[in-house]
């Protein structure tokens, strides 16, 4: 299943629906627990997609991909883990804007895991019945905002830094799966999922250990070598196989 | 105006009211824009309070004073900044459940500042402006899941590592406010809020200019020294003057 949310072409309204072939079915409800189809179906064609959810919490992993054909390194005992806050959220198409005082901005195309139920302490070779789907965020980050004793916060947090989509979608096998990336279409990223460090599985198992994960937390899974810097008029698409691109303008902040 | 959530004796729906001398006076609606009094009014001796508001989000300050007597060092360029995820908020009496795998865990009474209008780089001097009121928290964190490269992430995140209360105080002139605390009646913090190093009006105002705070987002404002250890079985009681005790037992996790 493909989910979305979406604005019908001269409305401003948010509806939420479900994409089959050219087009999408509106539904009402929660996305997790409650879908009511409402009857109507818009053509893909006439809609503008949106952010696919609120999230609840972002959390990121840091450092988690390994070049092709070099060593895995040993899983670490405690993963680079942060939180961006939900201002950073924007939808497809929706500009990142560069914030004033830095210029050594990066993208990163990211596996995004969506939790659909409520874990606590569960165990690696359960977290299926957990997951409700995956989408594609970029991970932007404001690198001379990192804090020189190693905190993130704030480089990772800018509003604008996190673009979340196209779409969730809940069947989908990420083992495998290409990831990639361009800036005004030249290939900066490219990579297997299977080129990850922490598995998926067990980097959620890692976060229900200190925190109840709920339906609406996701999970940026980390980004394969090649994050690039960004400049104002940039064209930045991630990619991921069997979900899709999301493309996102980049602009300088004004004042 | 002192506005607190609660539960009669009882029962089990969350209110909220606002408190005058012994009696709580129930309200409806958005605590920041539309209290409507539903006429019911409690006596505090029959009610029990709760964490006095579901954050938005929790954003933390790291080493933000001096003691007494010290001279105060420069404003840092960039502080130290950190989120909690909602998970970690608890209320007046609930536990804080210490984890497995780890006993060096601390707690540090705070001055938690509750945002009340949407603000993006803002003047410091129109601060009081966007602040909606004052609440005492207890910042807790397990030093041994601060990761060695400097990330304080997984350390502040377990569940239950944010008590909240009693009240959020709307008047409060927290500028030569005492904020103390016990471990089992053994006072381990003492100081008086002028010695902040970021002032308060300066770190909201450094944080709109990357996020954009909205109601609901709160800011804890540092801690004097004194932090110390907490084990199973103690009570920590945190206290601002001019808002309250905040009093939580400490428990450790069972398996």
């Amino acid at each position: 299943m493909k989910l979305a949310r979406f604005i019908v072409s001269g409305e401003s309204e948010i509806r939420s629906g479900i994409i089959e072939e050219s087009n999408i079915h509106e539904f009402t409800g929660d996305m997790f627990t409650s879908r009511i189809l409402t009857g109507k179906t818009f053509s893909l064609d006439n809609v503008q997609l949106k952010a696919p959810l609120t999230p609840r919490h972002i959390i990121g992993i840091g450092r988690n991909f390994v070049g092709e054909g070099a060593p895995k390194p040993e899983v670490p005992e405690m993963p680079i883990l942060f939180f961006k806050p939900l201002t950073t959220v924007v939808g497809p198409g929706d500009a990142v804007v560069l914030p004033l005082g830095t210029d050594d901005i990066k993208f990163e195309s990211e596996l995004a895991v969506i939790i659909g139920k409520e874990a606590r302490n569960i165990d690696p070779s359960n977290i299926h019945e957990v997951i409700f789907g995956y989408t594609v965020a970029n991970d932007l980050g404001a690198f001379n905002y990192f804090h020189p004793e190693g905190h993130w916060t704030i480089g990772k947090s800018f509003d604008t830094f996190c673009p979340l989509g196209p779409v969730i979608v809940t069947d989908f096998d990420y083992h495998s799966a290409r990831i990639q990336s361009t800036v005004n279409g030249i290939v900066k990223q490219d990579a297997l999922m299977e080129r990850i460090i922490t598995p998926i599985d067990s980097m959620i198992a890692y976060i229900s250990r200190f925190m109840t994960l709920r339906p609406g937390d996701i999970i940026l899974t980390g980004t394969p070598a090649g994050a690039d810097q960004v400049r104002d008029g940039d064209i930045v698409d991630c990619y991921i196989e069997g979900i899709g691109h999301l493309q996102n303008p980049v602009v300088a902040q004004k004042s």
